[in-house]
């Protein structure tokens, strides 16, 4: 494996990243949340495609869970197919995107702007047509990504939801916690070299299953996401819920399923689905910091540190980077370079 | 292939399961109408798994383009496990079930009842305890579902969504389009027999994507379910624009792609989603009305009528429905009774 891929130094990045964006983007994140309490918004809607929609399927949970508000996300082709847009009335418009520049993320702010909505934008490059397009801009302080596949980028917009959440709810537990999460991240990236050693054994594998549910929701999509982008496999995200009210059904003898497990409230639910994959003679490969659920897995990626639960997807999608990296690595393929993928996608 | 399944004469049942809808629940959605604009309810909070969930992924589409009503789809597990449950303010809370029995999905409906916001339910079973914890109750009267796998319940939650539009649009264009689906559905059963046969090509594909955009990427999703519930197929689902924004690196030759394509004004762009599709050869399926789409297609499914395109998910499903079936009876499998399911699952 060749160390000095864009993609290996980005995923290294990510300490260095987080730790910048809490550094700076503090005060852009009061003023917004000044507004949302000023202009006493209701529910969010956020715009956002690929990694930077995965980080808004987290802002779900987050925003709801934390201060009570319903997260709604958009549908682009309301607004550039069918050209018409819903009416958000009292909603924060919220865009996410890496490049800020896809035209159907824009679009959805541009007119959010223009029903005079509050906006919101999450991007690595501030002065793109989104970021022109809100009223506030938190910068993901991330440096250039090379990569094709986002990873620093994605931590960092799963971070900035995570410091709009906390400042909203007032909370200094919760800003204690999110600050130690730079060194949580190095901490984590030790576990590279077990990582390089099991993603030989996947070398062959055509499809699987990634499950998460609720903060992890996030973590089970973007780890597919990683998969198919580096590494072509059939990668499918699900919720422990949904994934029992019919997908069930394809799991035989050997099918691959990784589980994305933290401690939290939902361990017992997980650690009966993976006896019950486990029956069916399933593969089943974990990321927890829980002993007893490393126990239950045929491949345990277990991490070296605990977090609590709404900050654990910024921890559990470390590993499955590395994963995916090495497994690109395993089959030959150019991380760095996916086939047919290009940095900024331009869809409407 | 034994044509006394459940599933094949609950998928036949499928016109006069509209047709009664049609003609006994104008009453209540029209009830429902007055309160949603009595209250002037800003935007709709859907609850919903599997199947359900895809007829909610529908009503996105259409309540934003035909009402202007942003949807939000729920986090049942924000009610139940997290148990911090969002403020609705002034939504609808829709729930969709067809036993009405799921308790992740009561749980959404009675927190939203205790918060005194307003209440539906779409379901088969309207004595349910959803049923109960709503102000306005939809019956899907599709009588009793013996097949795990849904099929006439899908479309008549389809059909009943489309009612709610039609009448708060007060749209009698709408209305006339939505009463001839009963002989459209009919007249499209009767692609049966090809689709016997194209399905004993796909005996041995363990993979697939499923495309469709807007209104159908309701239909994909649940094409995708159908093919991984029956066939247990890793069958995932994309709308075009997502499928861009990364996993587009999966393709590789004789990879198979369904693409629900009929009229409407997104066919420019699957066209051209079609042609980079067959410049890396994919083995390309489509489910369209449009010949020069057809003409693009390695396996062409010919839709025999056209529909406006708002209602196209109604007939678009249908194909896909029976290469389910038909790929089922493939591969020896029970149509009736997928592996490791059962009619009611109850998640929390």
């Amino acid at each position: 494996m060749n160390n000095e891929t864009h993609l290996y130094r980005e995923i290294t990045e990510q300490p260095e990243v987080l730790a910048r964006l809490l550094a700076n983007e503090l005060p852009v994140v009061d003023e917004l949340v000044e507004s949302i309490r000023e202009r006493e918004i209701s529910y969010v809607v956020i715009a956002a495609r690929g990694s930077s929609d995965n980080a808004a399927r987290y802002a779900k949970y987050l925003f709801g869970a934390r201060n009570h508000l319903q997260v709604a996300l958009a549908t682009p082709s309301l607004f550039t197919v069918y050209r018409q847009p819903p009416q958000f009335h009292n909603a924060l418009v919220l865009g996410i995107s890496q490049s800020g520049r896809s035209p159907d993320i824009v679009n959805v702010l541009e007119e959010a702007r223009s029903q005079g909505v509050l906006t919101a934008a999450i991007t690595n490059h501030p002065s793109s047509e989104m970021g022109k397009a809100a009223d506030y801009v938190i910068n993901l302080q991330a440096g250039k990504e090379r990569s094709i596949a986002a990873t620093k980028t994605y931590t960092s917009q799963l971070a900035a939801i995570s410091m709009i959440s906390t400042r909203l709810a007032g909370d200094q537990k919760m800003l204690s916690d999110l600050q130690v999460t730079p060194q949580v991240i190095s901490e984590t990236l030790k576990i590279d070299h077990q990582i390089r050693d099991v993603a030989q054994r996947y070398r062959y594998m055509d499809a699987c299953v990634v499950i998460g549910r609720g903060y992890n929701y996030a973590t089970a999509f973007e780890l597919a996401l990683k998969l198919k982008e580096l590494t072509y496999t059939v990668a499918e995200p699900y919720s422990s819920a949904d994934f029992l009210h019919g997908p069930m059904a394809m799991v035989a003898t050997g099918f691959p399923v990784l589980v994305i497990a933290p401690s939290g409230v939902l361990i017992p639910e997980i650690k009966q689905l993976i006896q019950t994959l486990s029956e069916k003679y399933a593969e089943v490969i974990t990321i927890s910091d829980v002993e007893q659920v490393s126990d239950l897995a045929r491949i345990p990626l277990q991490l070296p540190v605990s977090v609590p639960e709404w900050l654990s997807p910024i921890t559990c999608i470390i590993p499955g980077q590395l994963l995916a990296l090495y497994l690109a690595d395993a089959r030959d393929y150019d991380p760095d370079h996916p086939r047919g993928l290009r940095k900024i996608t331009k869809t409407r």
